[in-house]
């Protein structure tokens, strides 16, 4: 199948319209229409081999609302017209341990990357959303739930599920006191999950500029990170910590503001090594954690919490011709809070 | 109350005999005539004042079992004759989150020390069991089971409940497999109990020297740590990891050999930071946690459980006399696996 799309040719260049060739459905897939595509920071890290071991050409792109236009014969989930969702995965091994726990992100095998990879036989190259059409066996789709904004649920397939997961994990309830740190991307998904789940929210932030933003969506404190008389007031008092911020920062400092068995959880990927004192930890038997999105399933859950809460993505709706601006606009936090675009773009150019 | 003991009389000096003036019991107290004291690394790092702020005159010992001598007239849960234990801690707020929750141990107020600290008056010193008795609330003691042997019992109030409590918290159940990194004090007790809990165990060491032992006391797997191929080869297989080692050494070697989602737990306690890669905990959603010794309740479940396995400490009894002579040993290592003095050997020189 030919698939009009935009992507980079090589390591660092800019994303530019090319023409993919997608493989054939087989009986267990079902074909996307397009319809919106989020950029996440980590679209860029790839199309710059930032991360190294890219593969081109590449097209980006993980965060992908479509509809379903074709159902193989073997595929029984879709009909022809649903709205559905693509994200990070599109295939694992669906035998180890973690596949059979609805863990695919994790799958010994090497999950089936979205873009920037390799369906399982290890040949066929995957390309992401920026594109209008996707070819995915119907396990690796989710239903997106009536009632949400099909342009602002596409960032939920990687900025939702990223930090879903891990205050479901580490038990986010009525009352925790939650820290999300970094007000971004994901971050401003964390304080919208966390409050639609009755955690009383703090967010972290180098300036007091997204104060007002951060109330908005349901924070309750803001803390300026170089007070130090703030973060010290905090100490012990966090319950569950959502850490986003990718840049080098002081782990210890907000390890002390977790109560007794807290846990601080890095969903951002900071490219430096974290330094901590393991006395950080055995003091109050604190855990410091990584999260990488989540599962099929747990996907879906997120993404029937999000309706049931009326929760999405605070986003900026572009045409896919701004697309390298809005890369540059990433890149210096200049974006409230995830771009989106509109695949109708690469229709009628 | 007068009670004959052996302490250090000032920072780095060799224990030596004092007298030292146990306060008077109150109603809710009892008394315990100290039959048997372990010897943990922790009383060397602290007479030598190396972890800073010590107490002196300071007499160590915080692994006690003794003899109730006499129960305070509002005292219940004792009556003399019991054999009894105390741990870490002989009292804390019992007001704040941790305390009410069972985890005195991370007492918001601070937990009184049993010794090298002060009763929640913050003015009378406590004394640890180097001595022949101890007064302390029958709220912070705990009884020793039946069929436990008294001397073999004592290190269990601090290893035994430093190793039982992460393996409880996080899940350890049959088939599980943990890897303890070390075999000391610490590590011995980790793999009886791991064992006692059905987990399939895995001990690293840096030398074959101990392999015998390992698998005499649990093990089913023994791994020299300079063996990189032993390593690789446990790639992602470890549910959990018990990390006894306080010298300096890979993290990320040890994350890596943890399944998706695994913990790896921190009970030594380096003198060095710890320097690991975001990277290793987000791709597996893997945690690095500390753990401090146990609350009250937990100590009294795992002298239970040790009674009801058969599981105690392997010692080496020694008298009073041989204590300064002990510490050396234990700074090489030299001791399988724990030192315990005879408290007779206090009464009658």
């Amino acid at each position: 199948m030919h698939d009009p799309a935009w992507g980079a040719a090589a390591a660092g260049k800019a994303l530019a319209p090319m023409t993919i060739e997608r493989r054939e459905p087989k009986p267990h897939d079902v074909v996307l229409e397009i319809l919106f595509c989020g950029v996440c920071h980590s679209d860029i890290h790839q199309a710059r081999d930032e991360w190294s071991g890219a593969l081109f050409p590449m097209v980006p792109g993980h965060e992908i609302v479509g509809r379903v236009t074709s159902v193989g014969s073997a595929a029984s989930k879709y009909k022809v017209g649903d709205l559905a969702g693509v994200g990070c995965l599109v295939d694992s091994c669906r035998k180890c341990p973690p596949c059979s726990d609805g863990f695919e992100q994790h799958c010994e095998g090497g999950m089936a990357l979205t873009y920037n990879g390799t369906e399982m036989d290890r040949q066929t190259p995957t390309y992401g959303g920026y594109s209008t059409q996707i070819v995915v066996d119907e396990g690796y789709v989710v239903r997106i739930p009536a009632g949400l904004d099909p342009a602002a649920a596409a960032p939920l397939l990687c900025a939702g599920i990223t930090t879903y997961s891990p205050l479901r994990r580490w038990g986010c309830k009525p009352g925790d006191q939650v820290g999300v740190v970094g007000l971004g991307g994901l971050g401003h998904m964390a304080v919208k999950l966390a409050a639609s789940m009755g955690a009383e929210v703090t967010v972290f932030s180098t300036s007091t500029s997204k104060e007002a933003d951060a109330r908005r969506l349901g924070a309750k404190h803001f803390v300026v990170t170089k007070s130090a008389a703030a973060l010290e007031a905090l100490k012990n008092k966090l319950d569950l910590i959502i850490d986003t911020v990718s840049a080098p920062h002081d782990y210890g400092a907000y390890l002390a503001m977790l109560r007794a068995r807290g846990a601080m959880v890095i969903v951002g990927a900071p490219t430096s090594s974290i330094t901590v004192s393991p006395f950080a930890l055995i003091m109050g038997s604190k855990s410091l954690a990584g999260s990488l999105i989540g599962g099929i399933a747990e996907t879906q859950e997120m993404l029937d919490h999000c309706a049931k809460h009326g929760i999405a993505s605070d986003i900026e709706l572009i045409g896919i011709d701004k697309i390298n601006e809005a890369y540059e606009r990433v890149l210096k936090s200049d974006v409230r809070y995830r771009f989106v675009i509109d695949i109708a773009s690469l229709r009628s150019p």
